[in-house]
């Protein structure tokens, strides 16, 4: 059965279920930045998906990262899986600018991360569910 | 018209081409690392690809990711696309170990780049030529 990683957990709230995704928003107000997390058990790798979950990966992220870029009004987009600390699976949606405090540098291990405050959170949120909608993938909030 | 952006030119090896992607390899010998760039003129974002090349830049990536991971017995494998510095659409695909240098960070940015030997080079492109093989793609070598 699908549980998500205690470390993921830890450092993110969860928003919404796709059709796949568990999508989290990482608990950082420096960058919007989404993480998909496939809700199939002992996944590390994503070829250890089966095929039709793989592309459903795929048009998850990019589809949330075209509108991502739109709705925050974003520079650039990185999509990524990296996973050498956490070892569960999971895709990395994250909106850039020009003017963020990593740019260029990616976002990982860069600096200490800012919690949201309440306020940050909820228009963070509303931000996020406005992406999914505009998807036109199904979901559901949490 | 595609033509390689000129940064990508000078910083890796052309190796092969994939239907859609040139497959690059990373003048750095610290790390099996891939470049996998389109041939689409113009493309900056993922989702700036039609539909049918979204996909195909997926099958390729990861079915490279899949077979590099088990011909270089790689502890991990990280699938990015940043493009903070290189515009031109890209997609790396490193094979990453638990001694490599920049464990668990991420590869971009950490360090000096060590450039391939020419024996190493030699060697690095049979293993590469190895895993585009074994994805069962059609491919070019360069």
């Amino acid at each position: 059965m699908f549980k998500l990683d205690q470390r993921l957990e830890q450092d993110t709230v969860w928003l919404a279920d796709l059709p796949l995704c568990r999508v989290l928003l990482m608990n950082d107000s420096r960058y919007p930045w989404l993480v998909l997390v496939p809700r199939v058990a002992g996944t590390d790798e994503v070829f250890e998906l089966d095929a039709s979950q793989q592309h459903q990966l795929w048009d998850e992220s990019r589809l949330v990262a075209r509108i991502m870029r739109r709705v925050f009004s974003a520079n650039k987009m990185n999509i990524a899986t990296l996973g050498n600390v956490v070892r569960q699976f999971h895709m990395h949606v994250v909106a850039r600018f020009e003017d963020d405090e990593s740019w260029p540098e990616p976002v990982w291990g860069r600096g200490e991360s800012r919690p949201y405050s309440e306020t940050e959170l909820a228009e963070a949120r509303e931000k996020v569910m406005e992406v999914l909608q505009k998807t036109g993938l199904e979901f559901q909030p949490a």
